[in-house]
């Protein structure tokens, strides 16, 4: 049984992390640090959890070490840097679930975040923790950066078109996303009578995730693919659906549905919806899958990727989770092979 | 008083009919007509409008010709058809809620609806029916073809942008719609324990309203303008947005700023709505008003004009009392100043 | 056209005090109060208002008396008391939206709000604002004190049975409430992924609104009848649902149909929903309307009153305007009619 | 690996079945039937389950006993009563989730179902499936008669209080429902538009399901309990609270305290929430977990007992693979120790 503890446990990817961890039977989560809630029982905060975890959260702090074999890291942007490298710099596997690792050219950090990235050496070494795209590296790797729900939707839509050079010219990526991607912490805009039956923008120019999807898309495509972000709260809790839209002319289907299952045909948890059926949200909430497809209009030329994901799953969590199986020897799948919860 | 009649009245849009009309103090509804409720008083099926109908749905009929100064035909596409134009050869005032007449060109009723119209005479008479763009022909029409709620909001998204000349390659509106949209006749899709908490899209290529918002966006561009429309099914009931995307280089946004006032800076049911702020359905659910604005990113030179409305009120019944107002020399407002509904 | 001041009017019931007066014939808000948002316009807090309001927030004071005719007092319990006296005393009409003037016994303020009033005097002279009930004493009154929408529901669900001389033992009204409720300031419990899809009680043993209902219904018993009220929060934004459950053994249903048509046969705004028929929240929401019904189990002797309402409606704004229409002189139904909001 | 089949597997409940049985060590399902989807795979119809079974659903036929351990029937009311009586009468042990074996009197079925029972013989054999009152019956038991959400949910919240003799007078358990409750067929009240936002209640008088409150409710007070259930339709998919209400007078709490740790404090799957904590369905929903806690008004007299559970996990396919389990020597949280998914 791995040992694992979960820095920022009290938000909601760390109750995501305690709550797949607590099912997972080869990874026991033997600290969960907060700063809010340090010395509270964990239950206290995620009342769901109630009889599966009897520990109580600690302070995250530098000084000590927790004796681990895997650290998932869950605190916010920029705060997560320190503690992370201070980790691998004491040899222990970490996941970092923040954005801090996910660049691997520093200058991008000025340019997207305004920081100066204190450790670009860790930049290089760092894995980006997409495990269908990235499975050998993230094998050997002591630091994966495990990437957020719009970015992870983003690509997985838009990979095999990548793939298969259709990508000519910029990609506009409309995200539907739920509430619970905004976080545990109540504001206006999520307050229930606010949020519920909304539908609206939000960061819609300049969204720093379309790095993300730049640098993933463009290895894919083997040359530079531009990317606009174009997120949109909507009336629901958890769940993300992207649609990659792009204009390509004429094509021929045979040649994507081919790219399709090249890539993720014997993906355990990318299921490949036909055209005709549905790629919704409702099939893949509550688990890991991704469901993926597309839609091609030959009147205006234009190709829409489509995916869905479940945000704290596969979108943080359940992500973080795979990676981490991959990079302690376990099976892929431990822990993860719920199925989605439907209706 | 203007006396009115009501063709379907049993449906999603003739409900909002008949509660806008009971509120209107110089329209009264004097005949709604339901083949499968025939005979029902309307507050059976409309149970929201108990006490403000004592009259019982009749059959919708060739044989009479309804006493009235105005018809609001809200019957389905290709039913409408032939109701319509026999009530505007006996010289009956119709607004038309179908798409029966909103294209001007017969051939594509061809192209897109598989059918031959039957009466091209009337689609020349027939006035697009969003007033803020005909609302001069709206005066003077006997047939105003009133546009659904994709339609609209992918039209008044882009009206200012298509006007300053900045169209010039393909056009993507992704729509995000309520079920309310999908009518009211029960089936597996909008069953609510399927419907709640879903995204996902539908008719993602070749989606008919596409040729509606390609003839109305071309003539305010002054040149053919390529539209691809894909509408997603999400998690509320009433409400469209629309987030028109395009790639326009470089763009001095006063141009926009300017081309936004002018088109609608006068009017009464369009608002503005300033950078910075939220261009969200809550704002305008429960009333006739759209709200718009846009987002530039300047890195990628894509601009995204937004548009949300009541698809019920602003994309059908509201739009169609606001035409009748004009044709019948009202005050265009009567009506239709309820503020939104908010929260 | 009558002035009208709103203090505290950046909550929920402000805005929709805001919103049914910016539609209201013959009142007018000249003047409306915010202690955090001073000095903003009125469409920055309620932007659903934008386009109905040009006034900004001002200061909630006492130093200034404002020139109005009436003011509506929606300040928070305990807040409320000191500007409603000072008003009154200067001969301003006060419709007081809090808790503060709803109880006639001053002791019953010590017992249940822990609080000794400042002006028993005034309590004698304030009416309990369902004009249903009261409609005599709102003529001429110069305070009314408008009840919230748990009582209102409570009160309203029992009022026919009360005055039957049908309750004999204790009653216990079981509410489901909407979110806005809950009122406009963000918490965890209100945050959306939190609350939606959510069912719980809270409160669920005294009640502070016990106390009015005991009253009110006591009142039209003729005698002393006890209120057990637990409240529940359910997954929606608008509307409350009281469910008023009691045992009368056998019963004669042609007395308790007689009392209903009775108390409410002539009344506008409530709806007496027939046996086998609904009484359901979704057929009130966006008005003033009550839906009334009940159920008989004659198994058990077991009677149910229903009352559904829109709290922010008939359950505050509305119920207040209603009142301030019959102190005013003015037509009951001023601004209120508006048909509920369906689908 | 026990061999299992789901008779009637296309609707909420047996779909239900195939996820937590998907994901069970110890049985599998061989075969899955259903009339309306005979011939289809069963993901076409649960597409959420696509990737985890390559069955098709063959008819539901007596022609055939299955060569399986166990049977989840999951067959209408009326319709199951013969099939499960053939399979047991082949020595097939039976889990039957209709109401068909729920009542031990058969004349209760005359009563509340209008039917005669065709199988007495078998009523006596059946045992009412809620593991934690009748774990030893089970045990031995080749028929399980397998609760619904609002029985288990209206038992289990007032269990305690009935076994320590504070049931006096008549008992009235108000239910909150979420829409799957209603089952897979799409109808007018569950359309989304219809549903969403809506509280009603439905069968507010005579209850069927009163008739299994009563008979367990009785068993545990050792005296004849009168029970009233109320159910209400919430916009909620997921979920059911049920808030059963009594009046006890005077009431030392310590006795109940002590009575809901006696009966439930051994309890894997009856959490006992503290007063002054919540009972919600948020905590429970996609789990096997029922939430317990209950509030007293010392003023009224009334005790309220409060039960929260996932209707189609607890009250529906769980508590079957649960008694499964028990019935076929397996360890009770096989296959059901996920943890609820919140938020």
């Amino acid at each position: 049984m791995a040992r694992a503890a979960v820095l920022g446990g009290s938000g909601y990817t760390g109750g995501e992390l305690l709550r797949l961890l607590a099912a997972h039977p080869d990874i026991e989560v033997t600290e969960a640090t907060s700063r809010e809630y340090a010395g509270k029982p964990v239950y206290m905060v995620h009342q769901h959890l109630r009889g599966f975890y009897s520990i109580r959260f600690t302070r995250t702090s530098f000084d000590r070490i927790p004796d681990v074999d895997i650290v998932f890291n869950a605190l916010p942007h920029g705060v997560a840097v320190e503690y992370t490298a201070t980790l691998v710099d004491h040899g222990i596997k970490v996941v970092d679930l923040s954005a801090d690792y996910r660049l691997r050219d520093p200058g991008e950090y000025e340019r997207w975040y305004g920081f100066t990235h204190p450790r670009p050496d860790l930049l290089e070494k760092a894995v980006y923790g997409i495990p269908e795209l990235h499975r050998d590296e993230i094998r050997g790797a002591s630091l994966v950066a495990s990437p957020g729900c719009n970015a992870t939707a983003a690509i997985l839509s838009l990979a095999p078109i990548a793939r298969t050079g259709l990508i000519r010219g910029p990609v506009l990526v409309d995200v539907k996303a739920g509430s619970s991607e905004g976080g545990s912490k109540p504001k206006r805009g999520s307050h229930h009578p606010e949020r519920e039956g909304a539908a609206r923008p939000y960061s819609p120019s300049g969204h720093r995730h379309e790095a993300e999807a730049e640098q993933e898309l463009s290895i894919l495509a083997g040359s530079r693919v531009s990317v606009s972000l174009v997120p949109h709260a909507v009336s629901m809790v958890r769940g993300v659906l992207a649609s990659g839209h792009l204009w390509v002319g004429e094509v021929d289907e045979r040649v994507l549905a081919r790219e399709y299952a090249s890539l993720y045909g014997g993906e355990r948890f990318i299921r490949v919806i036909p055209r005709g059926q549905v790629v919704d949200v409702k099939n893949v909430v509550g688990s890991h899958f991704v469901d993926v497809g597309y839609a091609y209009d030959q009147r205006t030329g234009r190709l829409t990727g489509f995916a869905a994901l479940d945000n704290l799953i596969r979108g943080a969590a359940g992500q973080a989770v795979h990676s981490a199986n991959i990079m302690l020897g376990l099976r892929e799948e431990e822990g993860l092979l719920m199925p989605p919860l439907r209706p």
